[in-house]
């Protein structure tokens, strides 16, 4: 190259998962029969209403011209609407609601929106790498903070208040949290935000699990003096299987969301009108899709337990979201332990490693899998 | 706000644009029949075939999640299909094309790649302003070159090769060019190649435009040595009306296109399946389409003509692209002028002024508007 790449670069490593999915499809393409359970991209269909509204939309030839960077007002009412509903959260759909294609694309926003060079952010330890990849190509300091079993991998204020937090602007959270799936309390988030108030941090969370498996969904933004402090990213992705639609949000208070629009709106443009629709649709499901998906994920479960009694592994069966979390057997190396089973039962299970060196002793399996594959892997397990 | 914006949005304004429009708005709500020649986002139908093609893949319940960074592979060799057959450029669908959601993001996807802190770009004076705003995002030095009509808005050497090119490591192209519908030749990509090369810059083609009102569509890739130093950019917006699905691409050597991968991989997910199927559809049209369109905007071009005649502006008939550049009567300034078209004719036309300035009595008049109204333009100015 004539010239070289940007010093960002220099420590985002290719996602781990990139390098191992390439291995599994050589070692498929070998004729191993591979089962991944590594993955949390669902694989159930979104809801037939959410089809049939793209499917009319991208028909009329009027709605295939730029949109507004804030998506159509009939989408953000769907949004507030649903934030209503299922959170007992007020939004303004005028300025209070930012759409964004997937949730994911809004943390590099909201850093871009918020972070200078040499700033530092609060990043669960373990938990979703892309807040690291994203802090260190924008030169800012990850601090890692401990999320544990004993505190049923919940921040522990004493150790937070022992860090360094003077440059600290940002604090991700994710709760219900990835890859652990535990959830917050009320009570954490009011701590939450007196933490924050008291250091002046933005507080974001990150909130796409919140409809699997969860009798509760709870946003911050449902606690008091919240929208001073902190924002929620939302998704579509895992609660209506729209994954591959990319369309998510990002909510909380005018000022914050006025400012991560005028990041957006230099570097990309508005959502796809058809994709908006679809996504009205979705929101405005009835309570039967939730039920609906959650049998089948609470089926799905009972058989991923079955073979983590098997695998000798322990987990706390009062979790939520698309995954299991689980604790190796003697407390050995995710790794080895995985790649055991990938390389004696063709079976693809997500190290902790990944997530940071708090959960190098435990796995992450998905529930993106049918029954009868996840029947499959039992029976391979089962038989030693 | 309990944290401040970061120093990258300080010099970031609103766009002209979204100020002005929302001017626009509230004349319309108070009555004013604006007709509004500003905007440059098709209004004619996509392909049918494209429609057809992301009705028919939304359906499929199979198709909605995540997708590969990459695109799926049908669609990056229908790309490397079109390039070979529109601009006769070999590329590698497996490592040479990288499908972007809109060819916008591909210019903050590219200078997260290779610029660092401190570094400087080359940008064309008068040109698309979001190459300054990424460049200020990013705390890189926005170098201007000037461009203007004495050489038909192409780069003039002598003046390049004065600037302080020290720390430059982009230059910025785009031809044809907007807003002034310039052509590049092949004399001056060859040209640009030695200089990038002397001087170790990538260079950047934005190559939106190439197919409206255009009989020789160019690839600056098609000329020797170009993928050494330059990366191109192109887009179904304009070619195929499809502006609203953000449907963009990167194209050029391996390296590089491996090196942007990297920041979007942090950055986004995949594009949606339906999407990328419709796309495909669309690069598969027959020369019947470019006909087909030309054909309509050649008509609406004669009516913008005969609009700026009467408007004693001076323009190339010489030009290609979505928009037609004139220069205002005697100079005088162009927001004055548009101004005074706005408030007494109802009649709104983009001044150079937003494009840099080297092009303050200049306009830029829209071909995205029916010959309905164009004529009514027409009949508002003939009447004095």
């Amino acid at each position: 190259m004539i010239i070289n790449k940007s010093n960002r670069l220099h420590h985002v490593k290719e996602y781990y998962f990139s390098s191992k999915l390439k291995e599994i499809r050589t070692l498929i393409a070998s004729g191993k029969p591979i089962i991944n359970l590594g993955i949390g991209s669902p694989d159930l269909a979104p809801p037939k209403a959410a089809i049939d509204a793209i499917a009319k939309a991208v028909l009329d030839t009027k709605n295939h011209s730029y949109r507004s960077y804030q998506g159509i007002p009939e989408f953000r009412k769907a949004i507030a609407q649903f934030y209503n509903n299922k959170f007992t959260v007020d939004l303004n759909p005028d300025n209070e609601i930012l759409p964004l294609m997937g949730s994911k694309e809004g943390i590099m926003h909201i850093s871009m929106a918020f972070l200078n060079d040499g700033d530092a952010v609060l990043i669960p330890n373990p938990g979703y790498i892309t807040y690291t990849s994203v802090a260190e190509m924008l030169n800012v300091k990850p601090i890692y903070y401990n999320l544990s079993a004993t505190t049923n991998w919940l921040p522990n204020f004493e150790e937070l208040e022992k860090l360094d937090l003077e440059k600290v602007k940002i604090m991700w959270l994710n709760y219900p949290h990835m890859p652990t799936g535990a959830i917050a309390t009320e009570e954490l988030f009011k701590k939450l935000i007196a933490f924050a108030k008291k250091h002046k941090i933005l507080l974001v969370n990150d909130n796409p699990y919140s409809f699997v498996l969860n009798e509760k969904p709870l946003s911050i933004l449902a606690l008091d003096g919240a929208k001073e402090v902190a924002l929620e990213l939302n998704s579509l992705s895992k609660t209506f299987n729209m994954a591959g639609w990319r369309v998510g949000m990002l909510l909380g208070n005018a000022n914050y969301i006025n400012t991560v629009l005028q990041v957006k709106s230099n570097m990309d443009s508005g959502m796809f009108y058809g994709i908006q629709k679809g996504a009205i649709a979705a929101l405005e499901m009835t309570n039967g899709w939730f039920t609906k998906m959650n049998t089948i994920y609470t089926k799905r479960r009972e058989i991923v337990w079955q073979i983590l009694d098997e695998l000798h592994c322990e987990y706390n069966k009062n979790t939520v979201g698309l995954f299991v979390w689980a604790k190796t057997p003697n407390g050995v190396n995710s790794k080895l332990f995985t790649d055991e089973l990938l390389y004696k039962k063709d079976v693809f299970i997500t190290p902790g490693t990944i997530f940071g060196s708090n959960s190098e002793e435990y796995i992450r399996v998905s529930l993106c899998v049918d029954e009868e594959k996840l029947k499959e892997v039992l029976e391979r397990i089962k038989i030693a």
